[in-house]
């Protein structure tokens, strides 16, 4: 009790540190990002795979009304995990400043500069009084200078790189999956395969072509692709984790 | 009372998370939304269905005056479910965007194009101080490529996409019940019976037409419609439907 | 006392829900009206009536200092009740509106569309703070195309449309009588008697000319008219309704 | 105390309303009126009587020095109440609307006219936050259109139309007064004489020049006259209410 | 305990009245006031007198660091007492105002005129939030239209014109000597010595002359004039006042 | 607990001294930064080293996503500790006001001067209100003049000039470290060697290429240079330092 | 207890009086300026000296990195004590002042005018909200006119002039030193001696050269000059002060 009294004395303001240095306002909005369903961004070395669990509440919720991978750039896509209102604003934001970026100077935006202009205009949320921090999580995977990048922004404003990330829901059983089949040598196809079996290992052992988002961004092309129901169902069987699809009366989100 | 008290640190504060990542006054915006009747959407093959409880509370009230379905654009509806002069405002934001993206592109707007611009404005408000979330939720429906488009914008400013789909009061039956009985390949005309079987169902198996409120937008016209008392008769009379009419002294709201 | 506390803690921001959805300030904004004395409106087939208690708390105060029917338009009248200064800020509000749009559009402002400015102004006090919101309903009638309209304004912003109503003090007694005796046939002249019986029915059956204010807008001459001590004397006599007028001590407001 | 706890809750934010629709801050502005000494006006058949109650706490303050009587116009005059420096900032403000109404009509501006000006001005103070209501009650008398008029401006920023009223201390008492003693066909002479025995009447029935101050606005010349203690003496003298000059210790104020 | 917890509900907000009318913060800063040392004003038939208490609290702080007289244009001189460097403002913004109207006009500004600049100043800070009022009190004298003029303002922002008065600390006894000692016949010399009688009368009968202050402006020259150590100690010597100068540890302010 | 409930009454608001005159908050910052890995910055007679201890929390983190290091101008390098994301806004604001001085004087900014730009951007939010300080230290290290110079800014805004220190987590023993160990005379690749040697220290005496971060600015060039893991693992390896490196499940931050 | 609650509900609050006239925020900003250490000002008949105590927490430190003396302009000084990031601020804003001097009139600042433009910055930010007042003192020394001028602010916006004064870490026994020992016909180098003799009055008696800063503006000159450590020993072995150096584990700030 005493802990807890303590802890609500510091965590109601955004702009105030706690005495042991902490922003609780950003822990919370990290809880926020949990609260929403897992995404998944992998590196090979042809490409960056973006995989989301998007199973939907309803049956007459349409499947592409769970937007959780979105095109940043041509060559750039973003997956989200946590509250996807304030996922919008950030997708709006970075695609404004792709925009921006080829209006300015004639080129793509790079991977790398497109997650920092986000995580800086996300850091002013956390610092500035009179707004919340965003309740959200970011994968951006893309292309940049013939190789694939991926990072993660996370509530409080900061850059991570990785070769393979998991955001949202059981956040901590997937990257640990991760770490254990992440094989450096892998393929576009590799990838996709070892995004859908982390999925599967967290949803007893099979997907439904309907649950799943993927997208890619080949080397090749450096072009967004997001993958329809027909590639996401065969991609599925590919990995033999295709499940039956019976008509749940399925009501969480 | 523990939780309670937690629960009461969190709730005040519009820009503030909770510990375990809730927005309470978002929450507290739907509960606003559950207090209006309820205002119900449907998609078929050749059309949408918007279809509203509208039951006044006094004889002397105009039952024009209870305004849950406004026209967006030409070919764009919207029901609303809660707080009505909240509702007034999005309609009214929403009519601007209609208006700016036809003067802007000289094309009408697209219905999801229209609906993530409004829920993009309502998310500002659940992040930014000095104002409270909209308490309102709306049903968005029209033509867009020539096919029927139906979505939905709550408190929290997430857009979804529906086939069919109830807001406001008894919300939870009411989509029960349409998940029972959507039917992919419906008619307009199923569609309008369904609206009004799936609100009798909640009003003691009949309906008055003052009670109701009905239009469409079909894909051959591409016109938004309301129907007026006789269409609204005639239509409860072929789903059998059609109530008595007598002169209550109905005092609720 | 538990009920009461829960209360306490969401009563005192106004932008801010309550956990069951309400907004307590616009709640108790309704409070403020009920403290006013009576206001009336009553539609008939040729013409609106709007009927007000205006009883003064001193011999020594002018009968026209009470304030509570307006001249918004040529065509147009509004009575209010409940705080005074507020009342005025939305009578000058709706008279730039009427001329606003006399100078935009070369035409006088409807009834309907002049309601709505005014209950859209009024809702941004309800959702933006800095300011508390109106204490006070205002009953707008008029004629439209011909044709009586009669709204209401209350302090959520919300618009209503009337054929008979009644707001401030006595409101539940007085909105019975008007539904137990309204007639949808009726003639101006038995709207100003139905007005004047309503306000008698809660004043002990008679009423003072200086107690009454009284003015009609009819289809004909689409004027808005005040009615002198005279007139209103001469309709209560009509009506059977005139009381004897002694010097009282009256020091209620 | 329950309801004083109570009351506590709603009484220390201007922009708040209190459950049963009150404005705590405006009814505590009231009280400090209530707190300066009182102000006077009567009006008469061929002009208006502003008296005031001008006491000082020491004998080395200049009489001169309390200002209750102020010119707004040359044929409009001001009596405050209550909060001194407030006064100031509405006398000020009223001044500034004279000229104006001079510069873009041509015209003097009407005594009805100005006091609305004024109330509107109140009355922002509050509904706005940021800035407490104006402890201060005016009294505005003058001449407009060739009639007497008298006027009082509340914190609550209601205007008010009086035959003749007192603000600021025992203000029951000399209203009580007045109801008793006014007369409609008194002259202006009939006036001052009323006003003073009112004041008298609170201060055991006799008055000093220097404790009094007196103006006038006539039918005839339509200019405001401020009394100098020569005419004042006189008017004391004609009234039989000239006290004894004896040099008093007081230090109330 | 009861009266101090109601008294502390109201007097920490500076825009808010207190249940009985009052402005606690203004309040507390006449108590500022009070804590400065003492400064006196006498006006007389051929000049003003500014005198104040100026003792310092060590050996080392130069005599003239202690401002508590200054000149605010060639013809008015202004005393304070309270919060030094509010006073500072104070000055400087009177200043300002003398050199404006000099500009403007192409006159001297009037000793009430400028009074009341300061005050509506000084007003505008116990009514608008965001900032405390001033914690001083001005003597402001001067000569107008050849006469010697004396004003005080204190922290509500409320002129007062005096013949003769005291702000600061022993304020009560101060004013008591003066208006027993007060003769409206003086000349500016005797007025000299009244002051410097006042200020000893609570010094234990006499002054050195490194603890008083005196300026004075006369109506022939018109000429605000600051007396120097000689001047001072020959007034000083004038009136018997004059102390033995003993270098103490004072270590009081 | 006496104690502590005194200092919790004033460590949650930035703007407020306590009545022992600290910032909470900024300590609190200090804290912020003690969360963060050890950064160490060593003045050599021939240049600065800049050394960061960067071990990451997942084997999938990119190494180079851990940016402790960065490239404020050609001859200046800055290491920073602490909140990651407040750390990249101050060396955006170092990096443009480089650029600045560039523009406007035609040469690079000195050490000393940008450390202080930094400083002074870093005080403002110790005492304006609307936000909070920053949660990082930085170690700023370049060649001024021909010289090597080195300093630190901390949350207060503070700078300071350094031979050699550390900053974030175990501060403490690594500065005792450095104070035992440090050499006025040391070379730069001995001081590498001493940077290396005091993060060994508190690593149990040995480290891993991919843990460490090394940057120098050499007298000669002039110019800042961040080692590669090439370089870095050649220092380890002259320093006897280099640790085995074991594919570890290390998940700690 | 009852004191210590009564003082804590008005010290939270920048722009609030107590109930007793103080402004506790300034009272602790006094307290900040205590917790730094001494700093000394010193004026001579033929120039003023400024000395500080600068020991510093690590051998590892730069001496010059503890900055309490500053040069304002060519003639003026400035020594501070307290929070050194705030006395930055005002010695940025000090020389500011200068130059827009130099600039607008063509001729160096006073040491009084300077003096005063920085307390009227400083008093600023105890009367409008938004930010904390500053933490530190200032002694400002230089000449003007041909005479030298030593002047003091403090934390309220107040200015003093000195003849000698000591402002941080143990100023009562500096000043009551300085009150035993000061000489108004000192010589500059007296005045040196008598500035380090104060300093070792509270170190033990002596001093190390590293541990003292040394500065002068002599009437000759009028030029400001900082004492290098060669000086600043010459100084203290002059004075029989110089400690000896022996390398401590010093870890006190």
């Amino acid at each position: 009790m005493q802990g807890q009294a303590q802890q609500q004395a510091y965590d109601r303001g955004i702009t105030i540190f706690s005495p042991d240095g902490r922003l609780y306002q950003v822990e919370y909005a990290r809880e926020a990002v949990k609260r929403g369903t897992a995404s998944i961004g992998i590196r090979t070395s042809d490409g960056v795979v973006l995989a989301v669990d998007k199973r939907i509440p309803s049956p007459l919720l349409e499947d592409s009304s769970v937007e959780k991978i979105h095109k940043a750039d041509d060559h750039i896509g973003i997956a989200s995990a946590g509250h996807v209102a304030d996922a919008r604003q950030l997708i709006d934001f970075a695609r404004r400043q792709a925009q921006v970026n080829q209006l300015r100077y004639g080129e793509p935006i790079g991977v790398e500069g497109l997650t920092k202009e986000i995580t800086d205009h996300i850091q002013q949320y956390t610092q500035v009084g009179g707004a919340r921090p965003f309740g959200v999580a970011l994968i951006v995977g893309g292309i940049q200078n013939g190789e694939p990048r991926l990072f993660e922004t996370d509530p409080s404003g900061t850059p991570y790189e990785w070769k393979a990330l998991a955001v949202g829901a059981d956040r901590a059983e997937l990257q640990e999956y991760l770490e254990e089949h992440y094989d450096d040598d892998a393929t576009l196809d590799d990838g996709i395969t070892l995004a859908l079996d982390a999925l599967a290992s967290v949803n007893d052992g099979s997907l439904l072509p309907s649950e799943v988002g993927l997208s890619t961004v080949d080397v090749e092309t450096e072009s967004f692709e997001i993958f329809d129901q027909d590639r996401i169902e065969s991609a599925l069987d590919d990995a033999d984790l295709l499940g039956e699809d019976e008509p749940e009366d399925d009501d969480e989100e």
